[in-house]
């Protein structure tokens, strides 16, 4: 397999059409399996494919049949809108505005989209992601101005919506002997499905059909829900006390989304869930037992530094607070953070934070009064203070931060710190996050540890672990994105050991990603990667000894990438 | 002069283009008088002309030269876009949208535009506010696209923004010998300026050049400053201590605009302005002694009801709270009423309450707790509590309130109440505003009164006073809208005395509006708005007597309107 860029494992799905028509095809076919009974929304993978565009062109552009310029719509969506976003007004990738892509020409742009740049576009033709052909269509078409994509509002959401089993029809306790706390919530990216692993006997436990390319799973607070969001905008809510846990409900809030939390205060256990978008860029309130849609908040405005109106403004990470009844909301483009009171609906209480631009994922420190967020583009990780509802401080680290949700533990010598890898270098930034008994170290970057490659996607540690684990799965090296450092957090002034996982499970090729722990805190989880139709796997790694305990492999497995453990993901634990 | 329709005073300025152009022309050549030294703003009254539009037109609309689209252009956002939207979404009037336009046909919408409807379309053609000509322009424009005006944000602000008097070159005292709790700022519609008259001598103080048809004045806590803003967007800051009062800044914060207030709260008296602007759908955070812009929040986002993302929520009126630092702003296509809390604007919070459609002018109850305002296309007063942060209650009224700040008494038999005539009936709709002690009648409309005809604009009593004034200045009859209704508080079974105002000023033709009191409430000022080249005149009535006590009659009074006396403006008294 060629070196491959990919901005970040859950946002960029550098996927092949046809694999995307695959998919679909097999999502209406799907009726058999667990998860069978509802549609997979309207049209495919993208949520946009099916739906009329609005689309005008240009006379000073080289001209396309409306066939040539469906199919380049659909391509861009599924390989270039990720980083530069659905209007071309440029995020994680430059803005493609058609008057300066015409004054590029066909050409330049060919060579562009073939060899990538030393920025971090990638080389479509070099990797053999795109054909000569697709180059050229899409070479022309980033030269006519960006079709808006159709709007989505509530009359669209409710007609989405699949109430599949209602609340009375679903058992009163839990009809199985599965120990949810253990249970692993893994994405099966390119097939658009879920597995449900259980930790104990590390056996699959189902494979539900989902959204595309699950971005994220989450819990809610019982621990009893499962709330899952396809790429394509597909929100999939997963009974766990079913005898096979199933989904009991669907909807779609937009075409292309990331992010999904559900509430987790006192006295709101469950009950509203929120789902954030990227297209349309907004949010929506749900009942947490149904999905029935609530109320959709637009998060078009104005950029927090230049104050220019922005017209797509997405949203990436959600986070749920524990200490109030808050949502935090995470809107990329303009680079503010959200506190979303969740307490009335009618009466809709924000505090909209001005933190710094191109807000991507994050996670809480360790207190879970502190938000931490990155701003990939910005080299920045915004710090928000939720008790205060206010910014606390923009941090300065390394290239491009990608955290996921972080890592927490006590450091020895700084006292409580949060710590995030980069995709853009191979260095770890560990910030102090205690201003009530660490001042001095707070908010700084107290240590830089050096990780084994670059290209990290995730990190991370567990209360009971004296280790911290991290990925580097975008590294161009094959033997690094196959491998993941290992740090004794008692000694951070020892190199991390570098265990090639891919290697121990048997698989040649594959990126290894996503560390998890297990409730107990004494077992990683790993994915390793792999082609979508080569071998992939899961590596149960023991955290005391870092020796492999486990290889799940299961040729339903398919590109398995995030896993998220019931228990730490209900409690934030990481 | 035929009757002529104007769905609101300070709404829609159904203005010759003749007019405008005049104006544009006068504003740059007028530089000697009070107010020169700065410029009316980018290209004249709508503050669009002479920037470019983007627009596209439809092959299946008749065809238009650019020249006739750009007029056309001018001419809808003069006349049409006040009702119909910029973007013709429909609000106050209908939606048109090019589909339906094109299906209806020119010689159908010809009719529409020459005639009117029973709906409360103005026949601009039996008017002779259009010719045929313009007539047969406008009906082929909208069945084009609407063109999107360009955005505006901080760097054109920025670029607007005039600060012609610095903060350190202000007098520290007062300079001159006028008692400024009794000033009157007089809205001089078509001339595109105000007249501060002194109250004690009735005299004109100065005429201050502004943004064309100002549509409110507003004080800043101190009674120091003055705010206006344009129809235009063009905001002016006056100083009111200088020994002729002048304007020290300007911006431009939006091409259409109708709304201004200041911080009122204890410890930010004077501090934080507050603009709303029609388009770009947004209001503007601005220092209070400069006018600087600070932050921008958009307003588009979703109607409350159906939850539909328009692109055009526009701000229509906003007031300042003296109860809790914040900015109560009414979002009119949206339904929704924002308290925009201004202590900390890095960290904005904000309760977005779900009110009803079509939100419009209003003012507080005399506790100053709850705040009524009109959703006149929904006949509906929605009355906010801020102190709660909640909708208190919907109230049904007649057709179209039309509020301007209402009117408060304690009634005899039901309290404390609030009052609002009506634009298409000639009701006024009197509502308790008292749940603590007068439960049973809150947000009812307790009483009805009778005007002396439809088309009220405003209603005006004092705490001071026994009487209620209620104008009827979009009246169809001339002798309705040349007259006031007084009504006596103390025995409201009594029908009212209906006073030709208009008449006793020796003025033939002309709207009778705007009651507004003298500091001390026993004087009522009323504007006689004659036609643009006749008479007009300032009426000042004794309160007690019903009997004119003064005629302000001045050839630079041209087309007086609104006026705002600095004492009841600063608090609210009404």
């Amino acid at each position: 397999m060629k070196t491959r860029y990919l901005s970040s494992l859950f946002m960029l799905a550098a996927l092949p059409l046809a694999v995307a028509t695959a998919w679909a095809a097999d999502a209406k076919g799907h009726k058999e399996g667990p998860g069978a009974g509802y549609e997979a929304g309207a049209g495919g993978p993208s949520g946009l494919a099916g739906v009329e565009m609005y689309q005008s062109t240009d006379p000073k552009a080289p001209p396309m049949s409306k066939a040539e310029f469906d199919q380049a719509r659909q391509i861009y969506f599924d390989r270039c809108a990720g980083c530069h976003g659905v209007l071309r007004k440029g995020a994680t990738g430059k803005a493609l505005l058609p008057d300066l892509m015409q004054k590029l020409g066909s050409d330049s742009l060919k060579v562009f989209m073939t060899y990538g740049t030393a920025g971090g576009m990638p080389g479509f033709g070099t990797s053999n992601e795109m054909s000569e052909k697709e180059i050229d269509l899409m070479a022309r078409y980033i030269q006519h101005p960006a079709p808006t994509p159709p709007e989505w509002g509530m009359k669209e959401m409710k007609a989405s919506w699949k109430l599949l089993v209602p609340v009375d029809k679903r058992p009163t306790k839990k009809m199985n002997k599965l120990n949810l706390d253990n249970i692993f919530s893994v994405t099966l990216r390119d097939s658009g499905e879920l597995a449900l692993v259980d930790g104990d006997s590390k056996k699959i436990v189902t494979i539900l059909k989902t959204g595309f390319a699950v971005h994220i799973s989450r819990l809610s607070k019982s621990g009893r829900y499962l709330y899952t969001t396809g790429r394509d905008g597909l929100i999939n809510l997963i009974d766990l006390w079913m005898e096979t846990p199933q989904t009991v409900a669907t909807i779609r809030t937009g075409s292309d989304a990331r992010s999904i939390d559900t509430s987790k205060y006192k006295g709101f256990e469950d009950k509203i869930a929120i789902a954030g978008s990227y297209w349309p860029p907004a949010y929506v309130l749900m009942d947490g037992f149904t999905l029935e849609p609530k109320k959709i908040m637009s998060t078009r405005g104005y950029t927090y530094d230049e104050q220019e109106f922005h017209p797509e403004p997405r949203v990436a990470s959600i986070v749920s607070s524990h200490i109030k009844p808050e949502f935090v909301v995470n809107v990329k483009e303009t680079g503010k953070v959200l506190l979303v009171d969740y307490s009335d609906l009618k009466n809709l209480k924000t505090t909209e934070i001005e933190a710094e631009r191109f807000l991507h994922d994050g996670g809480w420190d360790s207190s879970k009064r502190y938000f931490l967020v990155a701003a990939n583009m910005r080299n920045t990780v915004s710090v928000v203070d939720t008790k205060e509802g206010k910014l606390a401080a923009n941090v300065k680290v390394g290239s491009k931060p990608h955290p996921g949700r972080g890592a927490n533990w006590n450091d020895g010598k700084y006292g409580p710190v949060w710590a995030t890898g980069h995709l853009g270098d191979d260095s770890i930034a560990v910030i102090g996050t205690d201003p009530a008994k660490h001042k001095q170290n707070a908010w700084k970057v107290v240590r830089s540890l050096k990780n084994h490659g670059n290209g990290s996607l995730f990190i991370k540690t567990h209360p009971k672990s004296a280790n911290l684990w991290v990925d580097a799965a975008l590294s161009p090296d094959a033997g690094q994105r196959q491998s993941i450092s290992v740090f004794d957090l008692k000694n951070l002034d020892k190199p991390a050991q570098v265990i090639n996982v891919a290697k121990l499970a048997g698989i040649s090729e594959g990126r290894v990603t996503h560390p998890e722990y297990n409730k107990a805190g004494d077992e990683v989880w790993l994915s390793v990667w792999g082609p979508k139709n080569g071998e992939s796997a899961l590596v149960v790694m023991d955290d005391k000894t870092r020796k492999v305990k486990a290889v799940i492999k299961d040729k339903r497995l398919v590109t398995p990438t995030g896993k998220f453990n019931v228990y730490n993901t209900v409690n934030d634990v990481y």
